[in-house]
C-alpha cells in the first residue's frame, strides 16, 4: 500500500494564498507534484481520479474537539472511531482533542490513557492538547514534558469556578511564565466567572429558567472582559496565547489591538458562532443549543465573518461536544443552568463554511483553507506536513464537488447524535473524496478507510508564525 | 461663645469658581455674609481680623486619613488629638477617617468603638468611612445601616490577599449591587493582586530586597489594570465608585473614559503622588517612602497635575498613615516587603499644593479649593455645610498668608513623626489662622483650639454631584 | 440714579458651583454683599424686592447673536433696540454680536460702523466678536489692534466657499499663528466644505429639494471632520480655539480628546440643538427650521445634554439669526439650498434651558448658570465683572419665578419675528425681573429699561481659564 | 525559443504562505510544475539549472517607479532600457511606471506617448499607473477608458499645490465617486499641503536652508493628517484607495483602523523608509537624501518593519526616482527647498529586504515574497499571472544565492546614478539568475536578456483582494 501513487487531474487546487487548475501527483503518503493539467498524462499511476471542476483542498484540521470526554457524570458523544468517521465526512484529516489533568493528578498520565483509548480506532490523524487545572509546581513541571512529547499546547479556563476547573489570575501568570520559558502556547477559554456568577444569580433569583437565560447569564461582556484580562496578564509575562471559541464582535477588536501592540495572541471562532444566533435558545428544543460561550446576535455573526475574512480571526474550529440526547432532555428542559454545555459540529463545519461563507461571498476559498487547515497547521505545530498541498506535504486532501444542493439533517450525517444544530439548512456541494496520507478514507462519498489508519501527530511549534 | 461674631476684612476670598476681595462676617458658627470691603465697617463684632492681601479659603477637608489604625502589629502614628492638631496646622477643618470591619465581625460595632476613642479628643470636625472586608449577606446587611448612620461611603481593597483584606470580583459585585440599591458610594484601593504577586515573587527570587523593588513589585500596570477591572464590574452593576489614591498617568485616562461613558466614577490623588518620585526609594532612608501604590515617575507627576487642574482628578487627599519610626527602621531596612506601607502627610498638604501647585502655575487657587475642600464636601455628603464660604455655610476657614518662605522639616511640623516626606522643601507662605465653626483653632500661628470642639459629621450623599 | 441701592431678599442665589438662600445688596451698579436672609433688614435701601423662593441668577450672557447682519441680500431681524429688548425678556444682560470684515476691507472700520449703529439703542450691555474673511498680511495685522480695542475673539468659517466666506487651511494656520502671538481666541464655524459640496451635488442631482435634504446635504460627518481638521491645525500651531454651535454627539468626544491632550479648545452648543431634531425639517413649514449646522437627531440631543451637564460642553448660546418671514417663505419653499440659514432664539434660551434642562433633571441650576453666564464671561474676557453675583461683580441679574406654566408662542414673545422654533412648548416659570448694572430693565414682567443704557463691554481674555 | 523548457532543481521555492524544497519545471513562458526534488530527473529539458540550497522566488514586482519622468526642468535618471536592466539586477521582473496627465490635457494621450517611448526598450515586463491632475468632467471621463485599457490604478497628490499638482478635497471626492462607479483604485500621495506650507514658511523665515530642514518642513503630522483626510473622504464616498510610500509609525495605525472599519484601503512603504533615518540629511551630501515624504526616525523604521511583517503594510516598493547628479548638486546644496525630491532605489530593494529584513529576523522569506511580489500582483491586477510560481503562472522568477557577503556601492550597481542611498552597506547573498516569462534576463550574474523582450502588462483588478 505504501508506494501507492494517485493522480488527481483537472481539479482546482486551493491553497491559502490562491487557487488554480492543477494536477496533483501523490506518492508514498506525500504530495509529489503540482503541475499544469496534462503534465503527467503519460505517467503510470495506481489510481487516477478525475476531479474536473472540483475543488481540491488540503485536508481540514479541526483543532478543537472533545472526544470521549467525561463531563458532569456524562460523556461527550464522540469516541475515536465514530468521531473520526464523522470528521472525515466533514472533509477533516486531522483532529486535535484534549487530555485533561485530573484535579491534583497528572496530565501526562491522562495523556497516556487517552492514547490507549484511541489506539486502533482512528480513521484519520489525531493529536492532543492538554487541559491544565492545577498550577502548583508539580503540575507546572509537567509542561516541559508535555512539550517534549509533542503536546506543546494546553488550555485553561477563566470560569467554571464551582466545577473546580477555573484557573485564577495568579495561576494564569504561573502558566504564562512556564510557557514563556519552555516554548509552548496557552489556550484560554475566556468567560469572566465573577460576571457570570453575578448574572446567573440575578436570573435564578428572578426564576428565569428558560434556555434563553443561559445567554443572559453569560453576556458578551463576560467574554470580552475575560479576554482583556488575559491580555493584561500577557503584558506582565509575555507568552503565546490562543483564545478559543471567541463569539463576540468586540472580542475581535480587543484581540487585534493586543496583536498590533506586538503581543503573540491568536484566536479562533467556531462554526456555530458564525451561523446561529441566541434566537435558537428560544426554540422549543432550545436547550439543545446551550453552549459556552452562548450563541450571540446577528451583529456578532456579521462581525465575526468579516474578521474571519480579513485575517483578524485565524481559525474556525467546531468545538465538537455533543452529549447523549436523553440526558440532554432530562437535564436541560427544566433549568438552563443544569445542562452540560456543548453541541455536535465536527461534520457540518466544511459544509457550513462553504455554503454560508464562500457561497454567500463572505470569504474566498483560499481564506476558507487558511481558516480551517493552513492556519491550524501552522499555529499548532503541524506545518508544513499538514495544512497545504505543496510538494513534500502529507497527502491529506479533500475533493469537494461544488455542484448540487442537499438538506442537512441529523439523519443524513454521520455524527453519533440525533441532533444537528443546522437541521434543515440547504448545503451547496458535498465532500466527495477524502485522502489521508495517500489512503482513501472516503471515496465518492463512501467510507473506505480503516480504523487505526489514523496516527497520533507529534506536534512542534514553529519558532514564529 | 456661641454667638461670637467675627469680621474678616480685606482678604481675598476664594471659592472653587473664582476669587475676589471681600469681607466675611461670621456669626453663630456660620458664615453670615460676604460683602465688599468696608460694608460692615460700622458693625459691632466680637473679633475683627485684618486679612488684607491674605487668602481666605474654606477650611480644607482631608477625606483620606488613617488615625489610630492597627496594621501588622503596629499602629498609625496619629490619634484624634495629635492628628487633628497637625491637621489644623495644615489648614484642615474636617477629616474623614476609616472604621474597619473586623474579619467576620461587625463594622457597626467598630464604628461605635472608633467614636468612643475619638470622644473628647478632636480639635476639628471629623467623620468616618467604613472599610468592608467581608461580602457575605450579614456584612452586606450593614451597608444600609451605615448609610443611615451618616457613613454612606466605604472602601474595599483589590489587593492584600495574603493579609486577608482583599475583596475579590464576586465580592465587589455584591457590594456594588448593595450600593446601587441603598445609595452609598464605594471607595476602592486599586492594585491588582495577581500582578503584584507575580512581580513580588520575581523580585524576591532574584534577591532584590532594596526599597526601590517595592516600586518594581507594584508596577503602574497593577494599578491601571485594577481600575479597569472595577470599571468592568461597574458596567455590570452600576453604582457610584471613588478610586482612592490614583498615582499613574494612565489611570487618569482610564477613569475619564469611563466617566464620559456615563459611569458614576470619581478619583483622588494624594499630595505625595504630586510631588515625589520613586527616586526617593533609592535614598539611604528609602524605606521611609514606602507606600502603596508606590511613588511613580516625573511623567506621572506632570500628568496628575494636569488632570488635577482640568478636573479629571477631583480630589487631593493626604492618605496620612505614618508609622512609629523605630518600627519602620526595624522592619524596613532589610526587606522592602516586610514594612508597613504608608507615610505621614496631613499637615504638609496645603503647603505643598500652594507652593508646588499654585506657586508654579500648575493650578489656580480656585482649583486648589475645589480639590481640597469643595469637591470632597460635595462627593462625601457634607455640602453645602462644608467646602464653601457662602452665607449659611459652616464658618470653617483658613487664612493663608502668602508672604515669606520657610523650610519644611519634621521638626517644625506638628505631626507625631520624626519623618517628613518633604524634608527640606521650601514653602511659600503659611497657615496663619484656622477657624472651625466660628471658633479659633489656630490664631496667628498659635494653637488656641480645644480638644473636643470637633464633632462627628453625619454625612448624606447628594442625589447627584 | 448712580447711587441707587437695591436689596433682594429671600431668594435662592445661584452660582456656577452651588446655590443657597441669601439676600443680595446692590449699590453703585455693583453687587455689594451676599448675606444670610435678614442680615440687612434694618438697612435703608432705595428699593427692596421680595424674591422669596425665587431664583436669583447672574444675568445671562448670550455670546453668539447676529444683529442687523446683512446676508444674501436680506438682513437678520434683530437690531440693537428690539434685539436687546427680546434678550432682556430672555434673562440676558449681555450679548456679543459680530462685526464682519468686508472681503478685502477693514474689520476695524466695520467695527466702528457697527458701534455707531448700536449707539443709543441697546437696553443691555453688548460687545463684539470679529469675523475674519481674509488672511493676507493686511488683514492679519488688524488682529492685535482688535485685541487692543477689547475684541479679542474672532470667528472664521470652514465652509461657505462659494459665498466667499471660507477660510482655507493655509489661512486658518495663519490666523492661529497670529492668535498665538497676540493672545486672542479664534472661534470656528466647523463644517467641511468639500463634504457638503459632494452631498449637496448628490441631492440636487437627484432633485431632492425638500427642506429635509438640507440636513442630508450637511451630514454630521461634515461637522465632525471639520472639527478634527481644526484640531489637527492646532497641533501644528497651538492657540486658543472655540468651536461654535456644535451639534453632533461625536463632536463632544472629538473635542474632549483634544482637550485632554492639552489643547486649549472650547465649545458651545445652541438651544435648538438641545431641543429640536431634523424631524422639524419635514414639517410643512420645515424651511423655517433651516440652520447650519442643521438640526440633528434625538441621539445627538441626549448626548449634548450629557456633555453640557458634565462640563465637556462649556457654553449654550442662541446663535440668534432670524430672517424676515416673507423672504424666508419666498426663498425657502421651493429649494432648501436657496434659503438663508438661521433661526431666532435669543428670548427662548433661558425658558428652554430651565424647562427642558433643569426641569427634566438633565442639568442642575448651578450648571445652567455656568453654561449661560459664568463660562461665557470667563471664556470671552468679562469675568469677574460679569457671570457671577459675588461682591464686586456688576449688578447684572435675573429673578426667575419657577412657579406656573405657560405656552410659548411667537405671539407672546418679544422677538421681531412671527416665527418661534418652540411654538407651543410648555414652559415652567418665567423671567420676572432683570437688572443691568443696578438698573431695572424688566420689573415684574414689564419693560422699564431705557435704550442707550447698555454699554459696549471692552473685553480682555483671562491668562488662563 | 518559445517552447524552451527549463528545469530548476534543488532550490527552496518560496511563496507568500510558505516555502520548501521543490523542483520547478518551466515551459512555454509558464510554470508547468512544482514537484519533489528528482521528480523530473528523467525528463528531457532544454536547460537545467542547479539551484541547490538557493532560494527560488517569484520575480519581484516594483509597483512604484518613475522612469523618464520630467520634473522641474529635469528628468528622472532611468529610461526603459537602463531602468529595466537595473530592475532585473534587483530581482525584478515587472515594474509599474506612471503616465501623467498634462494639466488641462489628456492622460490617454500621454499614455500612448509613454508606450511609444518604451517600445523596444524594456528587458522585463512593465505597466502603467495614471497620474490625474485635473478633476473636471473631461478628465474624469477618461477614467473608465483608462480602466478599459488595462490601467485601472491612478494616483493623485494632496500636496504640491504651488507646482499645480495638488488635488483638493472636492476633486478627491469626484475621483472617488468615479472610481466607485467604474471599479478602479485610487493611489494617493499623502502629505498635507497646508501643514507643509506653514512649516516651510517658518523654516525659511528662520533662514534654515540645510537639508535636514526638508524633514522639519514636512513633519510626520503632515503625512498622518493627509491620510486621515483621505479616509474621511472615503467614508463619504467609498472606493478602493492605496496610500503610496507611507513613512510614519502612526500611518500604520491610522490605516489599519480604517481597514478594520471595513474601508477598502491599502498601503505600501518603500525600501528607504525601512532602512534610512533623517540623520542622513545631516550628512555632507545630505541633499542626495531628499525625498518626499522625508526620511523619518528609527522608531518609525522599527514600527514599519513590524507592520510589514504582520500584514498591516502590504507592499514594499522602491519609488525609484533618481535625478542627474550635477543638477542635484547644483540645486540642492544651497537650499533644501529647491531640489527635486527623489532617490534611486530600484536595484537595492531586494538586497536590502533580504539583508535587513530576513537576515535580521524582521520578516520571513514568505513575507518578503508577499510584500514585493504576491501582494503587488494581487492589488494591481496581475494575479495569478504574476506574483507566484504555481503551475500556470508566468515563469517570472529570481534565484537568490544566500551565500557570501558583498558591499553595496553605486559603482557596483547598474542604476544610472553615481549615488546609492545604501553606499557601503554589507549585503547577504546576491541575485544569481532572473527569468522573465521563460527567458533568461540574468544568468549567473550576467545580463543576457534583450531589450524589447519586456511587454506591457494589461492589468485588471480582482473583484476583491
Amino acid at each position: 500500500m505504501k508506494t501507492q501513487t494517485i493522480l488527481i487531474t483537472g481539479g482546482i487546487v486551493v491553497n491559502d494564498s490562491g487557487m488554480g487548475y492543477a494536477d496533483l501527483l501523490i506518492e508514498n503518503e506525500k504530495v509529489k507534484a503540482q503541475a499544469l493539467p496534462g503534465t503527467f498524462k503519460d505517467l503510470h499511476v495506481d489510481v487516477s481520479i478525475d476531479a474536473t471542476d472540483k475543488f481540491v483542498l488540503p485536508g481540514l484540521i479541526d483543532p478543537h474537539v472533545h472526544f470521549n470526554s467525561p463531563f458532569m457524570g456524562s460523556k461527550t458523544i464522540h469516541d475515536y472511531d465514530n468521531g473520526t468517521i464523522a470528521a472525515a465526512f466533514g472533509g477533516i484529516t486531522t483532529i486535535i482533542d484534549f487530555s485533561t489533568q485530573p484535579k491534583g493528578g497528572s496530565l501526562l498520565e491522562n495523556l497516556n490513557q487517552k492514547e490507549e483509548e484511541a489506539h486502533g480506532k482512528a480513521y484519520i490523524d489525531w493529536s492532543m492538547h492538554g487541559i491544565i487545572l492545577d498550577t502548583d509546581p508539580k503540575a507546572l513541571a509537567e509542561i516541559p514534558q508535555l512539550i517534549d512529547k509533542g503536546v506543546p499546547t494546553y488550555k485553561c479556563f477563566t470560569t467554571y469556578r464551582h466545577a473546580d476547573r477555573m484557573t485564577d489570575d495568579q495561576g494564569m501568570l504561573r502558566i504564562l511564565e512556564t510557557t514563556a520559558r519552555y516554548g509552548g502556547m496557552l489556550m484560554v477559554h475566556c468567560e469572566d466567572d465573577a460576571i457570570i456568577e453575578y448574572h446567573l444569580n440575578q436570573e435564578l433569583a428572578a426564576k428565569h429558567y428558560d434556555s434563553i437565560y443561559h445567554a443572559r447569564s453569560r453576556p458578551a461582556s463576560a467574554e470580552n472582559e475575560a479576554i482583556k484580562r488575559v491580555i493584561a496578564l500577557m503584558r506582565e509575562c509575555t507568552a503565546p496565547v490562543y483564545i478559543v471559541h471567541t463569539s463576540t464582535a468586540e472580542s475581535v477588536d480587543i484581540i487585534e489591538e493586543a496583536r498590533q501592540a506586538g503581543l503573540p495572541i491568536h484566536s479562533e471562532t467556531c462554526t456555530h458562532y458564525l451561523a446561529l444566533t441566541e434566537e435558537a435558545l428560544k426554540l422549543e428544543n432550545g436547550y439543545y443549543f446551550i453552549c459556552s460561550p452562548p450563541l450571540r446576535t446577528q451583529r456578532d455573526i456579521d462581525y465575526l465573518w468579516r474578521a474571519a475574512a480579513d485575517g483578524r480571526i485565524e481559525v474556525v474550529s467546531s468545538d465538537d461536544a455533543g452529549m447523549p440526547s436523553q440526558e440532554r432532555i432530562k437535564l436541560g428542559k427544566g433549568r438552563f443552568d443544569k445542562i452540560t454545555n456543548g453541541m455536535p459540529g465536527i461534520e457540518p463545519r466544511l459544509s457550513i463554511m462553504f455554503t454560508e461563507g464562500y457561497g454567500k461571498g463572505k470569504i474566498s476559498l483560499p481564506r476558507l483553507v487558511a481558516l480551517t487547515s493552513t492556519n491550524p497547521a501552522k499555529l499548532f505545530g503541524m506545518y508544513p506536513d499538514k495544512g497545504n498541498l505543496f510538494p513534500g506535504a502529507d497527502a491529506d486532501l479533500v475533493i469537494y464537488n461544488p455542484k448540487g444542493k442537499w438538506t442537512m439533517r441529523a439523519s443524513n450525517l454521520h455524527m453519533n447524535d440525533d441532533f444537528c444544530p443546522f437541521e434543515g439548512w440547504k448545503i451547496n456541494g458535498h465532500v466527495e473524496t477524502v485522502i489521508s496520507r495517500g489512503q482513501f478514507v472516503i471515496k465518492n462519498g463512501e467510507l473506505v478507510g480503516k480504523p487505526g489508519h489514523g496516527k497520533r501527530v507529534i506536534r512542534k511549534l514553529l519558532d514564529a508564525v
